[in-house]
């Protein structure tokens, strides 16, 4: 059975950007690789819709996130994290890891946290900067971002937010939504494999790291240095050369169709995944469901590692599973990236519901596809 | 003019290389990536020679040294390096950076550090930890390793190398060498575009991290963490997978020429260069030559920055130049991996005796070419 990834990144990578990597790479200090990262820059700028600048790290997501606390955060600095899944959680066990104690706003996984929590809790506890999650993959959860950044902006607090799974999925325009410093990653919206973070630092963000201010331990993951460095290709240190040349692509893939565009197929694509595993008997375990990746309860009597079992040996799709406390309560299918379309949504949709029927869920063969071409209906999306 | 790198790194990518990255990626939880990773493993640690555990990091080679750093240094820990090149002085500027004041040994640049100024030095100022070169990629200078390292273990000191550039390139073997942390980085002689950093731990390392001895901090760069899944594959955060599937064509490629055969056809490339092009009017800049690159002083009234124009105009031969103090005083010549071979020694070294003659250094066509020849028939090599 041939593999098809259904999974919240790595994603299906389409064959534009395969051919990109196996491109010989030129030296990352010639006037080659110069122009073509001084051409990305300005589209990473658009991408990210900041008016500062976006820093490339050779490192995985959890790289840039690393990154973007020690460069904000040094001894004295208050910080507060919003969680409600693995990821939000994740800020909190980086900060702790440097000697930080954050005040945690949480909110039950599944669901969004809501953003007056973190507005009191600025004003209860106080905060220099704020650590969020727009789109948490582990729970399939999608958070008001512009609102919650909207509170520690209105209190002069500085906002980092992850952004992983939701740059080239969900709207974001980082400047707009009032986020001063945006973490992303390869893997994911732009459809590369892993082994980029992307950093987005605001104008704000930029001042800050030109100041004395206070901020912790780093040396290859220095934001301060990437930056000074961000607009000319003279990367402190060895760039993911193949990469960066594939990233080149994948931007060029989604300025052709455009961003907003990208937006609208994503939520094409996940209305239609949502729409069709729930009509296979399936529940959604998200209050407030992602575009980049849909969660789901298995029907009573049916285990969701069956349903990811059975689908992996049946069609070769690669769903994922739940992480830490929700590790063989769901199952997780992922729709980031423009390789994904109606195509796929029936087709997992449909494997689904054969899924349940055969591990005793009951259901009816068809239900699936119906609500799938339902969605699509309204929601168009092409293969 | 098609290009053609000649830099230390990174360096030409065989084409089976190629089109490894060219290839699907599995999910990097998927089976598939576990059982590729777990027959990597063992096939790393006999290219490292040691019978501790390889760590692949998702990083250029300064984060594996970074890591290295933060794992085995902390609060009250001695520090000692040795310092004759950009590369040797980084191992202070990371310490520096972490709070860290090491004793540094220094030799000139171009010259190796002697072996008998480690242990003066150990005896002097005491350190739990030493901070060594194998191939100092600044200057194209080969350290002996091998003994500056027993200088450290007669003391019980713990010896961390950067073999960025000598690993699949010079002979090393870390445990017999006394090598407790060795750092590699893809882009060298394991001929992958940048990307990956290698850390090989031998036992007293990985001991040393399992203890609750002081560290510094980490939390991407965390070798603990990584070391401890090293051997199931399932690494702390996503790897980047691509290049590992990358890595294990490479490893293949050295495995069916053999490591020692390996190590002979770089002494074979490296020392035709060396002989072309003091042939070519060229004086070696190194003392100690290294077989990963070449340093050339050009001749009187000829710069070392018209040459690698030179080059680089009439032949596309990419050279480098010199770094920090030797900026445009010298050449580089790289030649690691096996996409080179006893043409490009001669190719090179002809296009530098054009070089030379053209800007004036005097000279005379072909003796490059006989002086290439004369080495390859003592040293032989194919194309």
């Amino acid at each position: 059975v041939t593999q098809r990834l259904f999974t919240p990144g790595p994603v299906e990578i389409p064959d534009r950007i395969l051919s990109a990597l196996a491109k010989r790479p030129p030296h990352h200090r010639s006037a080659v690789f110069r122009e073509l990262y001084a051409g990305l820059t300005p589209r990473l700028n658009t991408l990210f819709a900041t008016s500062g600048r976006v820093v490339v790290l050779a490192a995985s997501g959890t790289g840039g996130m690393d990154a973007a606390v020690t460069a904000f955060v040094g001894e004295g600095t208050g910080t507060l994290t919003a969680e409600a899944g693995k990821f939000g959680d994740r800020w909190e066990k980086i900060l702790r890891s440097y000697g930080h104690n954050p005040h945690v706003v949480r909110a039950e996984w599944g669901r969004a946290v809501p953003p007056g929590e973190i507005g009191k809790a600025l004003d209860e506890h106080g905060a220099d900067v704020v650590f969020l999650t727009h789109s948490e993959t582990s729970t399939a959860t999608l958070h008001a971002l512009r609102a919650l950044a909207a509170e520690a902006q209105r209190r002069g607090v500085l906002v980092v937010a992850d952004v992983v799974t939701s740059l080239g999925v969900h709207e974001f325009r980082q400047d707009d939504f009032g986020v001063d410093v945006a973490v992303a990653g390869s893997q994911k919206g732009l459809m590369l494999p892993p082994g980029l973070a992307l950093v987005g630092l605001g104008e704000r963000a930029l001042a800050r790291l030109e100041s004395d201010g206070v901020r912790g331990p780093a040396f290859y993951l220095d934001l301060k240095k990437a930056s000074d460095s961000a607009t000319t290709g003279d990367t402190p240190y060895t760039p993911a050369v193949s990469l960066v040349m594939a990233l080149d692509e994948a931007v060029r893939m989604i300025e052709e169709l455009g961003i907003e565009e990208v937006w609208r197929r994503h939520d094409a694509v996940a209305s239609a995944v949502r729409a069709g595993g729930v009509a296979a008997g399936l529940r959604l375990f998200s209050e407030s469901p992602a575009n980049s990746v849909t969660a789901f309860l298995p029907p009573d009597g049916v285990q969701a590692k069956q349903v990811v079992a059975h689908l992996a040996d049946k069609h070769g799709f690669v769903l994922a599973g739940g992480q830490d406390r929700l590790k063989g309560k769901i199952a997780r299918v992922g729709h980031m990236g423009l390789a994904y379309g109606a195509d796929d949504a029936r087709r997992v949709s449909e494997a689904l519901e054969e899924a349940v029927i055969d591990l005793g869920g009951g259901g009816e063969r068809g239900r699936a596809a119906q609500a799938v071409a339902a969605s699509l209906a309204e929601k168009p999306c092409e293969s």
